[in-house]
């Protein structure tokens, strides 16, 4: 939950003279978000949110991300659609941050995922990825499989102080999964356009439906079925960290209602939820071993990740998620 | 910057059963206010913003907050009126906590303060005291002179460990304070509502005209310059730690241009004031020493109050204000 970056009324009576979206009426930071600051802005002419991209985000990235969503926008997906100034451009400068404007998504999210939340997920997931495939700029996952062995030594004894063991098990686990981590392009698994970090708090629902998917600041190209293996981890497991097979199913079954995994992904699956667990319990713990005291944002456990990497190092095959 | 309770989605839809206020468009958590947990909230009626009271406000308070709300808004003060139920009751519960939806304000509060900002401010809140007039259930002010000395009692050695001196600096301070302070009633200052800490995150301004008031708390009853003195302190202020005598002025002339200070009140401003910045400094320091690392809240610095009190403490009279 974050505003990193005030925002004072002259910068942003200034910054908002370069659009044409009206005069301001409210303008309220928003606690959602730990990334970048968020703020929920109206006009004359509407709802917008104005983000200002804090430092975690690669400035040159930025016009990558905006042009996926508005890609996808006009392809149907309910996501942010970048507003565009008067000059036509949608990324700017305020406050010595860049910024843009994007459109205001009705919907809540889902503290508590019910099995009704899991298809509509999985489909929103699969037509994501249609809607993607058209779209020519390609950005690496600097969160994949490359990135976890210097994410794991940057964590350092840290891991040790949080757990005594994790440090090994964790070293043992990713030589396992990167072993065996499946190849993308034409002969192996299929590649585009991933979401990457579609969790709870980035998909809304309105009256029992899905009214939007937000926060593209992780997507990148990589493999299709890891982007579902993510969702596996983000909405199938219990408080108690079990597997909900149920949820599972579901999930899956509304992917494939829209695309059908083919018979590599499905036997992959096993190890891309070990990859996808170990990449947010490995960030998770860096983040935890690195959050200064008094920050604004709320550090998240990384064990509960463990939890789940477990699970997915016990899987034999698809069938562990009701396949 | 805090939401403290998550509240579920299935939660909110049957709290909203209750209201008839239409059905749930969007929900978002508010970054801004650090006492409570704070939700814009919009139904296919309007916007509202849902507020679950945290452990810092006293429950047998909350009628007497929002009573005096509901009061000033039907005179005519632009604040947060409480929405009721169907029942007709506008303090509910939700997550186990105390919950009350109140109209959404327009505008935007200044994160620089100009000068432009004080005069409407000092009006605003002289029209505030007016219109309270006649409300007549009393709140004891909990942060006022009675409070201080077990506050400063509380933050015990931990003040030298943020400063050298700082201890006796204010237990100095206290005591000159507190033999000084005014009586209020028929024989010395008037005494009424007060909002007690109007600082200018609780302040909306739209088009360069003050839109509301929000964040009624720390209301209380109690003398009404000591509202003037918080003002003062909370306004006029530079970065540099220097009163802008030419913000005060206009507070000030904004404040009787409403309401005329009586000669006790103006002659009391300076150790009105001294209190005020102590009250504040006393507030910061024991959150400075007990806000636990990783908390959602940003800790202000106290030291700032501290200058503020010293220039207080060497005011000869209310021509240091610029009356």
């Amino acid at each position: 939950m974050a505003v990193y970056t005030e925002v004072t009324d002259e910068a942003l009576a200034g910054f908002l003279a370069d659009y044409d979206i009206g005069r301001m009426v409210a303008f309220r930071g928003i606690a959602e978000g730990v990334e970048n600051s968020n703020y929920s802005l109206r006009t004359t002419a509407g709802d917008f949110i104005l983000t200002l991209y804090e430092k975690r985000v690669d400035p040159a990235d930025l016009p990558w991300f905006l042009g996926l969503m508005e890609h996808l926008a006009t392809r149907g997906i309910v996501c942010p659609r970048p507003v565009a100034a008067r000059d036509g451009a949608a990324l700017r400068q305020l406050c010595d941050r860049h910024a843009a404007i994007t459109t205001f998504l009705p919907g809540v999210w889902p503290r508590r995922v019910r099995v009704e939340h899991c298809a509509p997920v999985g489909a929103a997931l699969a037509a994501l990825h249609l809607a993607g495939r058209d779209y020519a700029p390609v950005r690496r996952n600097a969160l994949g499989p490359e990135g976890w062995p210097p994410l794991l030594a940057r964590c350092g004894a840290g891991a040790e102080a949080v757990r005594p063991g994790l440090g090994a098990e964790l070293e043992a686990a990713l030589a396992s999964i990167l072993a065996a981590w499946p190849t993308g392009g034409e002969a192996g698994l299929p590649v585009g356009h991933i979401h990457a970090d579609l969790f709870p708090d980035n998909v809304f629902f309105l009256e029992g439906r899905l009214s939007g998917l937000i926060d593209f600041y992780f997507a990148a190209t990589d493999l299709l079925a890891y982007d579902i293996a993510v969702c596996l981890n983000a909405w199938c497991f219990e408080a108690d960290g079990g597997l909900n097979v149920t949820k599972a199913r579901a999930l899956l079954a509304g992917y494939q209602g829209v695309r059908a995994l083919t018979a590599a992904e499905r036997g992959a699956l096993p190890v891309l939820c070990q990859g996808a667990a170990l990449r947010f319990l490995l960030t998770r713990l860096y983040d935890w071993l690195n959050t200064p005291p008094g920050a604004l944002v709320t550090r998240k456990d990384p064990i509960e990740y463990l939890r789940r990497l477990r699970f997915h190092l016990s899987a034999r095959d698809e069938h562990a998620y009701g396949l």
